[in-house]
């Protein structure tokens, strides 16, 4: 069964907004064995939807469309969904009513023809109730094939998916899945990676297909089995290569599948019952975020210092005031500073520390934009890096704060063959 | 003049990341007047490709592509494109490979077959020199309509956007300007909103387009012109309908165009000569990296306090211990206790603090997941909101961060007609 998702919204034409929609949906209907052929993102006129529509058909047997249901005017989805889904008037769905009245009266706001509006959807097709918000998703039949129409703000769109679309689905279709594996790594640029493992690579079955996804935090590798009919045991063949890849790569894989720098170091601080902190200057915050984004952080996770001026690095953190005026905070002997002061004031057993120039103002020649100094604190020792990264100023926090993450992580491993 | 986008790539496809390359692109395409008729995205095979860049054709004069252009082995897009272009055989790019081979030198890395392949490029195109990466750009005109080949990681097709695309758009056509205008509100609901600017909204004249497009931060409106000749005097015009729109909804405009809630607080910080600070409990230092995610933030910014346990709201916050256990940590003296004690802990004029559940563990039924209170500390006072926000960890932590930011940016212009 093949799929295909349409965005509809001047916004994501323009580059207002990232449509971060349709990988969401990509990745609910993967799990369910459903491949996406194409992802379009066209404007909210009744053309463009009906020639995508028309297209789309063309190609796959069940179109998910996001986008072009809210309260305000600049919405036509559901009337063109209307007129090519042959409608002959639009009905009142009872229970959105209902529930969107409710939902006013705990916020105290009278029920406006707007909103009373989205109650009403074509009588060609299946309402589906949002609980999330207050357009309901459209569930549509034609010839045999499917068309979903679903609200564009995401945590709806999510709501709908998980709870009426693809309940639907399973319900409607006999699926087969796809086996997907990810190899999170850290600390290895995409070609020395490859080079790495040319030879495992080369030596992978052709049902195998590996794919090199590069981001911030580092590359993760994709092996995915599409045979319709995967083997039974394609799982343990999949780990039998993994066992092969790890000794080529030797502390460069964070983790497997949704694994992250971040959740290993918080699954590595629970399983040696071990606290950490961040000391923060050039990331701002951006480590401590990081962490604490992961459910369950409070187990592990003391706190951070964000010490944007020296000052403050000086009376939170402990830093000497003369350490600052010989080498600048932007050094070996600040940052090991903080991250032993974060240890002291934040009662933590590792911390990381960060000082550095994100710029765009700031930098020198002898010690340009994007130097980096990272410390990590162990109960055992203190020890730093000097990083240079590129890229803007977005950039270059994020990547320190990810530098710091696998450093953290790797001190807590315990393994000196660091990537 | 109209374009295309389309982004090549399984790992979109599938999900496993999110395109934000084509909102970039097109906004670059829409600063210079061009306008974006359709995004796609397709997978890495030749049939798929093929067929994109037909139907896009069809429809566009220009379509910029991006993906598959790296160094390993999952790549199709360079020799999909020679034979679409009718390359008779691929020519090496000496710039790419002289810079290929000093970046490679910098790093002490020898020069593999696969970075040296990076080099090669159809005898078709014009090659773009990526000196923010390995991968050359690649330029292909074909009866009077043109196709640009970008590489995927976002930086690197930035920089060739930047340096080279957009310098040869511009020398090759003359580009009609498309004229937007966003305003960004903060605190009121895109359905209150349009109530309260309906009667504004009706007297727009046809030629101006207005758009909701509500994030976590609140709800951005845009104006757009889409008149091919538009107005010499339409920002004038604008100004004068924006003059009216600011009474109907007043201190929910937090700024226009690029401004954002975190921009907003930085200005009106450096006009009083202020400064800020944060004390994070919940939102864990996601505050702190919104603002420090600003350039120049070290004018005003003087740092922040993660304080994730109550140990650390005691010692380095100076919350009384008896409150949180006659209140519990997450309550208005305590939220106002850590704002105030970050004043003074951290030298600042200003102070948010934050305290609740971001779940999904900790709710309880009179205290439910999203629970938050948030506290501002002024040299004059301190006051404090419990809010109560819905949808996951992320969705709780980011909106109690941006509704932060929008009560201290309401202290800061001492406007008591809070949205």
């Amino acid at each position: 069964m093949k799929a295909s998702i349409l965005t509809v919204g001047d916004e994501i034409l323009i580059g207002q907004i990232v449509d971060t929609n349709s990988s969401c949906i990509a990745q609910q209907l993967g799990d369910q064995g459903i491949s996406v052929c194409e992802m379009r993102s066209t404007g909210d006129t009744r053309e463009a939807i009906t020639g995508a529509l028309d297209e789309l058909f063309a190609l796959s047997d069940l179109i998910i469309i996001t986008g072009g249901l809210g309260p305000t005017k600049d919405d036509v989805t559901k009337h063109t969904l209307a007129a090519y889904f042959g409608a002959t008037r639009m009905a009142q769905h009872e229970p959105t009513l209902r529930h969107i009245k409710k939902l006013l009266g705990k916020r105290g706001i009278a029920l406006g023809e707007l909103n009373q509006n989205q109650a009403l959807v074509p009588d060609t097709c299946e309402a589906l109730l949002n609980l999330a918000g207050t357009a309901p998703g459209m569930w549509f039949e034609k010839d045999g094939k499917l068309a979903v129409s679903l609200p564009g703000v995401p945590h709806e769109m999510e709501y709908l998916m998980a709870n009426e679309v693809i309940p639907r689905l399973k319900k409607h279709f006999s699926l087969n899945k796809i086996y997907h594996k990810n190899i999170a790594t850290a600390g290895i640029a995409e070609s020395t990676l490859a080079e790495a493992i040319a030879a495992w690579e080369n030596a992978l079955p052709p049902y195998l297909r590996l794919a090199y996804l590069p981001s911030l935090s580092g590359v993760r590798l994709r092996l995915s089995c599409y045979t319709a009919d995967a083997h039974a045991n394609i799982a343990d063949e999949v780990e039998a290569y993994l066992r092969q890849l790890q000794p080529l790569i030797p502390s460069c894989i964070v983790g497997y599948d949704g694994d992250t720098l971040e959740s290993a170091v918080g699954q590595l601080l629970k399983a040696r019952g071990a606290t950490m902190a961040t000391a923060e200057s050039c990331t701002g915050g951006r480590i401590a975020a990081l962490i604490t984004a992961q459910p369950g952080a409070s187990a592990y996770f003391k706190g951070s210092i964000v010490a944007y001026s020296n000052d403050l690095k000086i009376r939170a953190l402990g830093v000497f005031r003369d350490e600052i005026k010989e080498h600048g905070s932007i050094s070996k002997v600040v940052v090991e500073q903080m991250a032993r002061g974060a240890q002291y004031a934040l009662h933590a057993d590792y911390t990381v520390a960060t000082s550095g120039i994100a710029g765009p103002d700031g930098g020198s020649p002898g010690r340009p934009v994007g130097t980096v100094w990272i410390a990590v604190a162990t109960p055992d020792k203190v020890t730093s890096h000097k990083l240079n990264f590129g890229g803007d100023r977005e950039r270059i926090i994020l990547r320190a704060s990810y530098s710091a993450l696998n450093l953290l992580r790797l001190a807590l491993t315990d393994d000196g063959n660091a990537c």
